[in-house]
């Protein structure tokens, strides 16, 4: 019998996303539920399996029709065997054998891997990185995650931690970062970072997508605003083009969504400051998937290892 | 006939320098020039065929039992076609199509790539990175260059300029660099601004040797000095093992000989700032083959080539 389809989970500190596909990766059906809706991390293991039994009865899908279970989590993972480091954002996860806790629950082979990684891989299998050999994929939100494809594979490091870019250091006494250090990339424009700095210039009330918004309609303020933020980004992506010799940088999560103000300050700081080859070859673009790229790359992650 | 010797030659602003090596890598004989005292282009690519021809007379070796000429240049090149960019320290040399102009004088396949690529691969191949998957080489010298070894394999990216350490920013109104940006790496550890400001604590005569004897005695101002070399090095280089999760960090050229403080000091700040598996994970040594890397990385990659 072939087997057909493929459950994806994207488990994020706010929802957990399920999604049921087809070998071909289109999206058969899709739940949402609210993360913190799970008491414990056993209810949490419990619900992705409950999703997973919801699909197959729902669609009249049999088990062993079922490829595989994909896993993405905000965290580091052993990829290999499936162990969840830690997550910070959501308690009670420390060195969790999810793999093999989901396999005696499912009966399905599981994979599991970190979600920028999945995102990164799904932008390369068919998003903006689609035709890179070199890409950096960078997700801006709270925190600033990052992966690599290098020579046109998910490139990993010795412990699956390649990709952290949230953690470059800008300035030896910067803000205090989350991680303890000092001056790293995400203290500068992490999401907590740049509302605060958007407050002080519009306001208690402003939100992202309104200065965003604001932005497109070449508001000057607004327009500096994301134009200060990209320069600091492309201050630190200058760096990686010279190191690495990329072919593309895709940028999504919330603030990609502030539109060419930001971009071109990105791309102007890099080619002021990264090495000219280097500054040339890049491509500086905004993700292609949006909010399910973490679902997809879940998916495309049982098929090309199934 | 089983071809049994290789020639290669490493090409450096100060030196030429040609070495006969068997299949084994072992070196047979060594040659060195002054650069400077070829004229022009064509008379530097007349005397590296004079070097070919002359091992060949002086050590039998029939034309056949040749495997092919390699050769480092300092500068950008396009390892596939053989073209050579461009040398910063050589005068006259700009798109030139070295390969193809040495492979007619000598009449044997040859190969030809950046220097600090070829010292990246000597060191994977046989010195200190030999039993690391990821790793960054640098060479601290007048400019501060570098390879990377990814997944086992030298990681080129896609004009072959992967690897610019030299140019990642650490301030944005830092010192001027030679390249024309401000802040770069180089323009804070290359050896034209550390033996500044070693003379402005040491006096006018002192050399950048005299200052690592001086720190191996552990004398407080020559141990200072090298520490607040490498905390700046350091700094630069968490970011990179927080991207890369490297398992190496491989560190040739002048400085390096400063030892144990400059080495401890870059050690020191990458736990502190370099994320905690990653900082782990990353040995920093220093470079295994001496000032023969690149010269050996030549001849290797004739080896792996043919």
């Amino acid at each position: 019998m072939v087997k057909k389809f493929i459950v994806a989970v994207d488990l994020g500190g706010t929802n957990l996303k399920c999604g049921l596909f087809d070998r071909n990766l289109k999206v058969k059906a899709k739940t949402l539920f609210n993360t913190k809706s799970f008491r414990s991390r056993e209810s949490l293991i419990q619900g992705i399996a409950g999703s997973v039994d919801c699909f197959l009865s729902s669609h009249r899908v049999s088990l062993n029709a079922l490829l595989g279970v994909g896993i993405g989590v905000p965290g580091p993972v052993d990829a290999r065997s499936g162990l969840v480091h830690f997550l910070p954002n959501i308690p009670g996860w420390k060195e969790v054998g999810l793999k093999k806790l989901l396999e005696i629950k499912t009966r399905v082979p599981v994979f599991i891997d970190n979600d920028a990684k999945l995102m990164t891989l799904a932008e390369h299998y068919s998003g903006a990185a689609k035709k890179y050999e070199n890409v950096l994929c960078l997700t801006l939100g709270t925190g600033v995650g990052g992966g690599l494809i290098i020579n046109n594979v998910l490139y990993r490091g010795g412990d699956n931690a390649a990709g952290e870019v949230g953690h470059f250091p800008l300035s030896e006494n910067g803000p205090r970062c989350g991680c303890g250090a000092r001056g790293c990339l995400e203290a500068y424009i992490g999401n907590n970072k740049i509302i605060q700095d958007a407050r002080k210039i519009f306001g208690p009330r402003i939100t992202l997508e309104e200065i965003s918004a604001l932005a497109g309609k070449n508001d000057p303020r607004a327009v500096e605003f994301w134009a200060k933020a990209g320069k600091t980004l492309g201050f630190a992506l200058s760096g990686i083009v010279s190191l690495l010799n990329l072919d593309a940088i895709v940028i999504g999560g919330g603030i990609s969504k502030a539109g060419k103000a930001l971009f071109e300050s990105i791309r102007r700081e890099i080619s002021c400051r990264a090495m000219a080859v280097q500054a040339k070859r890049v491509k500086v673009v905004r993700a292609g998937l949006g909010v399910d790229a973490g679902l997809i790359g879940a998916a495309i992650m049982v098929k090309i290892n199934s």
